[in-house]
């Protein structure tokens, strides 16, 4: 057991608030606390500042300035499996009842018995069906109501957290800094737009029409006398790898001047907003911290972070090395 | 030749700079001034001011403010022809030296003989065949300078004043009232989201992102050793009908809370906003003015108003008699 002042448990907030400390102003005024100082946090302040200050030789107007970040591995974990994923197995169970087929046929069989592993040796296609059994079928707001529940009640099967707690804080803090210097925030990831917009406004402060992501078809409905978008078993758009640049043209519609990203998934999304001209930034988060999070690159199923690895090197993109750039990883 | 004195000539806004002018409360903050007073200018400020009153049942928190506009009779003209189209033959002349088969191929040898009427006669399948061959086979930043330079340029055959100067400065006035009362303003149209987006800022103060429209496919490629996005000649999605709600779900991910539109074509659109809980607001401009603009409605071929005028008049929605409720149509 350890024990500390008061001051020190409470924080220095606290500690100015009651006007009792003295004045800190480098480490006050440091907008991100989580970051250690080295090659990645000063790039990124160097970034902002050049871009921002009046007088920059590369200033870019308020409107110009759109960062994109990939979800999975570059906001929160995507270890031991995407947390979509875990949401489908969710709903393979809860839908079990009404299936009664599942019992006999994979990969429902092998989930409803617990065996993600034996479930996964269906291939892609196997999955496929499992995602669109689990999130197709219904209107889009009671789908949003099935995401809002399950992110409030689900816990993340290694360190019983909320899933929306197994966010990074550096991450947290980079998207505040970013807005309160007049960047827009944008999710540009392949997960389910529809899964994540019910919760990134409240957990990154990103709104529902700044979430770009993957998504099934819909279409127009009347149910019970109201207009409704019911949720179709059909891919719409896959926003990943080569998908990632369309899907922002699609939905922004101007080049992102700055891209944050972790695996090879990500890699044209960072070279689409690295390719314009201008003041531009790529970063990529590299899973190095087997303690605290998990350790995973070149080989890894989940996440693989490879090519995008060796071009981050070429070109001189920001590297974060979680285990030493960053001083906590998720939120207290 | 009429004379006034200098003082009305510069405007009262002159006038109050120099201190000289009486106070004219009501009049001075009028934010709709070219709007008649009428039903549907006060249906407007009343809806304004039900969901912006700190205190008012119906008070809406700012980030559920979403408006969404038509374009093609709602913003802007649409006759004698949807002013894409006009876009479309323009770059047909163009294209022709570099489509010498045109000369003997329906519906270009029409278009190039200047018989409009002709070349329509093939139908749809025609003209979409002309909008493949006019807006695919470039890169997106190469179809966004050959739109850029059409609209500096082109005039509307009628009235010869450039086409985003036949935008509708009533409408003006009410995009600037939303957003000077926290709505976010989006575009949702029929027309190609890339024909749009490189002028509704300076025009309407809409930026790319917040416009929805229908889109062509676009595809990743490398060129010059660049990335690039390149325009297919494939249907991606038509923001259409019962298109534009699920547009509208793709892009902005939240219900809108007012909806203006012209036409049958804006119907579900409408239909979708005014569906939801709380305070909802829905606007036709039916267009009556044949002396100032056009008048149109139930029997037109472009921007049909039939089906949703009725719906209009059932539901109590604010509909828009342009020869009455408008001061002015167009900017001066």
């Amino acid at each position: 057991m350890r024990t500390a002042p008061i001051s020190a448990l409470l924080g220095t907030a606290f500690a100015f608030a009651i006007g009792g400390a003295p004045t800190l102003p480098g480490h006050a005024a440091d907008p991100l606390p989580s970051w250690n100082d080295g090659k990645a946090k000063q790039s990124v302040l160097a970034f902002v500042a050049k871009v921002t200050t009046q007088g920059s030789p590369d200033l870019v107007p308020i409107a110009a300035r759109i960062a994109v970040f990939d979800n999975d591995g570059t906001l929160w974990a995507e270890q031991p499996m995407y947390f979509q994923l875990a949401f489908a197995l969710d709903r393979v169970k809860a839908l079990a009842p009404q299936h009664l087929e599942w019992k006999d046929q994979e990969p429902y069989a092998s989930l409803l018995k617990g065996d993600v592993k034996g479930a996964l040796a269906g291939g892609e296609r196997a999955m496929l069906g499992v995602i669109m059994s689990t999130h197709a079928g219904m209107t889009t707001e009671e789908f949003e109501k099935i995401v809002t529940d399950w992110v409030a009640t689900a816990k993340h099967p290694v360190t019983k957290r909320p899933y929306t707690e197994m966010v990074y804080q550096p991450m947290l803090e980079l998207l505040a800094y970013l807005r309160a210097n007049g960047f827009k925030t944008y999710i540009v990831s392949g997960g389910g737009i529809e899964f994540m917009r019910p919760w990134t406004e409240r957990v990154y402060g990103i709104p529902p029409e700044q979430v770009v992501g993957s998504s099934i078809k819909t279409a127009w409905a009347w149910r019970d006398g109201k207009p409704a978008l019911m949720r179709l078993p059909d891919v719409n758009f896959i926003d990943d790898k080569a998908g990632m640049p369309v899907g922002i043209q699609q939905h922004i519609g101007r080049r992102p001047i700055a891209g944050f990203g972790n695996s090879d998934g990500d890699l044209q999304m960072l070279q689409w907003t690295t390719a314009g001209s201008g003041a531009r930034f790529a970063l990529l988060v590299h899973h190095t911290d087997a303690a605290r999070e998990w350790a995973y690159d070149r080989a890894s199923s989940i996440g693989r972070l490879d090519q995008a690895l060796d071009e981050a090197q070429a070109k001189g993109w920001t590297v974060v090395d979680m285990k030493h750039d960053w001083k906590t990883i998720f939120p207290q």
